[in-house]
């Protein structure tokens, strides 16, 4: 019999989670949509593509400088389904309430939750609410699952990274898991850091609009990029090369990492994604994710490479090369 | 500002749950497809129609004779998914579990979640893991969203009853609420309580091959037989009555009842369904259900009529007639 104990770890994101997953998990769930292991699952309905995806959010604190947690559920799965390719269209909420939660807190989060279903234009269709009693659960989680309609020329897929191709991010990495970090800390910086908490399914319709060549889109949460990328590069069986000169970050959080010990490359991010794409497409591709109001500080990072498929390395800006593994440990429970 | 607090009783599927989220959530997220409030959300999508439901489960205990919170989480969303005459064919699931839970019992509830999947004949294809802190949650929490297909001719809501209609139950009410509070007081009954958590998906679909004329499929979880006869019965603007005599239950869950000074009326069921439909059908559409493993107590149990819209009553087995009013005050927390 398992003697072993699920850990803070298990939940990071990183190799545990990973872990967790396919080894058990998969193990039990095991099927071909599930095993493809993408944000969202995909597969044909009624004679069209769709996707479904789901996440459960547990932040603390639930409210944030730049996002809440209501704000965060609906762009998050939003997100996961964009990644995919899909156009979100439906949501469904489901509330676990700890007794005593003020009423006028559930009030804020749902006016928040709406706000962020309207800028995303989805529709939350379907919803259920538990109470349990006090000390049960810490305030208030929500899990919101999600429904969209994939058009038919689109092949997004986490294994879809071929070498040559360039890696994008749409802008600054580390701001959610830092703020998140900082708030429960009491930490105060000069600069008040936010959270990037943000939609991007109009992003990712406006990149598909200029170009057919986008492989893999995934949103760095739990993990950060170094997680993210090295899933990507483990299921395109790829190696891939990073430049951290590269790498677009607000200088109150580059200090606040340096200050606090923490590799932002593990931090998650809310409303940033990672895109893998054809050398050809990447300058226009580039300049359309730019446009966008989430995109300004997008910038090429990094390239797939033929060389140590499944490893992601980072040339320093000093000139070295280290190689950059998933999360070990946890750095933070309850990020998102 | 509003300075009330979420109670127990917001979360009991009665009156509070009710005014919870029509006045406040219903407030906010409004929209045509949400305020049906059925168990799914039903909207049409490439060209065919959907339903889209979500529940978390939060039942303590975790396991309890008869099923556990994986085995619930799977009938619970199948079964909402049936009730609006959808074929359930995908699920997600979402889990939040306390740091230190044991892995032995997190692989007890895969196998048990498989099993009731591949029992309902649905796939799990997209799923999430967060981890929170000890005391944060307690051991385990599980959100299951489901996706089904409505056939064309299917048009069962709420709305739909119609004075004249009889009302069917698949069978005794009761078994899961009185078994979940019974092991949780550590009470001892002679013959053992067990819950009839089932999937009821293809009861429903051997009651749609021998009937066009069923208008309402609701399962009534929290809030029992009472308070969902009371959403139907308001939804569709009729009054109904009930024969107390017809109303099956197992002895020793009404001998429990007694004892613990409880009504049978509003504890929860996980294994059955209340169906309204035309007077003409309800003969072959009882005969069928009692043909299903999960419905041989199947009973015809009250009818719908134009009086008293609204309004449940019960003729009860001295000849008195009593209103049955939507459950008010948590008998109860954390029975799902």
């Amino acid at each position: 019999m398992n003697t072993d104990k699920i850990l803070l770890d298990h939940g990071s994101g990183g190799r545990a989670s990973h872990k967790l997953i396919t080894e058990l998990i998969l193990h039990y769930f095991s099927n071909p949509i599930l095993n493809e292991m993408n944000d969202s699952a995909t597969f044909s309905m009624n004679g069209g593509r769709l996707a479904f995806s789901t996440d459960s959010y547990t932040v603390d604190p639930i409210f944030f400088p730049g996002g809440d947690i209501g704000e965060l559920a609906i762009n998050g799965t939003v997100n996961d389904l964009a990644m995919s390719g899909a156009i979100p269209l439906y949501l469904s909420v489901g509330f676990i309430i700890e007794e005593g939660f003020p009423i006028a807190d559930l009030e804020k989060i749902l006016i928040s939750m709406n706000r962020a279903a309207e800028e995303a234009n989805v529709k939350i269709v379907t919803g259920d609410t538990k109470v349990v009693p006090k000390h049960a659960a810490d305030k208030i989680f929500i899990n919101t699952s999600g429904i969209g309609t994939i058009p038919d020329s689109v092949d997004i897929s986490g294994k879809n990274g071929k070498p040559g191709d360039k890696i994008l991010i749409s802008g600054t990495i580390a701001d959610h898991g830092i703020t998140i970090l900082t708030q429960r800390e009491g930490l105060k910086f000069d600069s008040p850091l936010q959270s990037d908490s943000a939609p991007l399914n109009r992003m990712v319709a406006e990149m598909m609009t200029v170009s057919k060549q986008i492989h893999v889109l995934r949103d760095p949460t739990r993990g950060g990029v170094g997680t993210t990328l090295n899933e990507i590069a483990s299921q395109s069986n790829v190696g891939m090369i990073l430049f951290e000169e590269q790498l677009p970050m607000q200088e109150e959080v580059s200090g606040a990492c340096e200050l606090l010990g923490l590799d932002p490359l593990y931090l998650a991010n809310e409303g940033k994604l990672l895109a893998v794409v054809s050398e050809n497409d990447a300058a226009k591709i580039l300049e359309t994710i730019q446009k966008n109001k989430y995109g300004k500080e997008a910038a090429i990072i990094g390239e797939v490479v033929e060389n140590n498929p499944g490893k992601v390395f980072i040339k320093t800006s000093i000139g070295g090369t280290r190689i950059v593994d998933m999360l070990t440990g946890e750095q933070l429970p309850r990020i998102c």
